[in-house]
């Protein structure tokens, strides 16, 4: 079994299904540092990451949260092999580096990185940095919202919640 | 030109590109009022809704920031076609709906709806909801994260970054 799959299986997150959804509940991003995991080729523990495919049962994304301490980088860069990467910083201050590139980043900023792109992500030294990183396959979009929706309830069923 | 790219060419948004990226900088998510569009097939204005997939040059998935006032819903439901979606709720509380199904949602909520889930959103009374959506074509993706990555450089290049 590999290993993000087997570690998803460990961890103990709150997940509702249903025929059409799975939701999980991550709890708030300043406490990420309850997830961690093994880079299982650097054999380092990482703290504050958390892989959510192998729990929401997705089939064209892999999705993953992070929380960088004030003053801490990830250790070593990487590129990739056949996926679009995006990094969506959700909360405190830091840089993304592109190859010799660097970007100050804030909560709202919105980095798409190539697969080519030699990456890497630091904290500020006054804030810890939270971040979402989206993978999805490049060049695999077809469509999207107007051309790939299709309308359903004008008035929609929200009985019988509160 | 589609409306979407259209409408990325009109809105002014802080923008940086290199070789192999693209980051823009949307501004503090509960300020995402500033960012409107006009559904083309509805003819109804939406305030709170950023869709950055334009802006950015994405080829694998599209992304998009909403902001929904306390009490609140999305107009309508939908399906789609061919992509599956992940709904990200990043402040606030408020719930989902996919077919019958009811799911409390707040901030670390993270949904993945298939394509035949008629969906919606609503923020609560007593708070606003912003969420990011992130649309990938379903069963698109053949590999990720270790399988994908190719490592880099052990020791990150941040010079000349203060």
């Amino acid at each position: 079994m590999p290993y993000l799959e087997e570690l998803a299986k460990q961890q103990d997150i709150k997940k509702e299904q249903g025929k059409n959804f799975t939701a999980i509940h991550c709890g708030p991003f300043d406490q990420l540092e309850q997830y961690e995991f093994q880079h299982p080729l650097r054999k380092r523990l990482f703290k504050g990451k958390l892989f959510a495919k192998d729990h929401l049962g997705l089939t064209g994304m892999q999705i993953s949260y992070t929380k960088l301490p004030a003053g801490t980088s990830m250790p070593f860069t990487h590129k990739h092999k056949e996926n679009e990467e995006l990094y969506i910083v959700v909360q405190g201050r830091g840089q993304v580096l592109v190859d010799q590139d660097i970007i100050d980043i804030e909560e709202g900023s919105t980095i798409r990185v190539d697969l080519d792109g030699d990456r890497c992500l630091r904290a500020s030294t006054e804030s810890d940095l939270i971040y979402i990183c989206i993978q999805a396959r490049n060049n695999s979009l077809n469509q999207d919202t107007f051309d790939d929706g299709i309308p359903g309830q004008s008035a929609p069923n929200w009985q019988p919640a509160s």
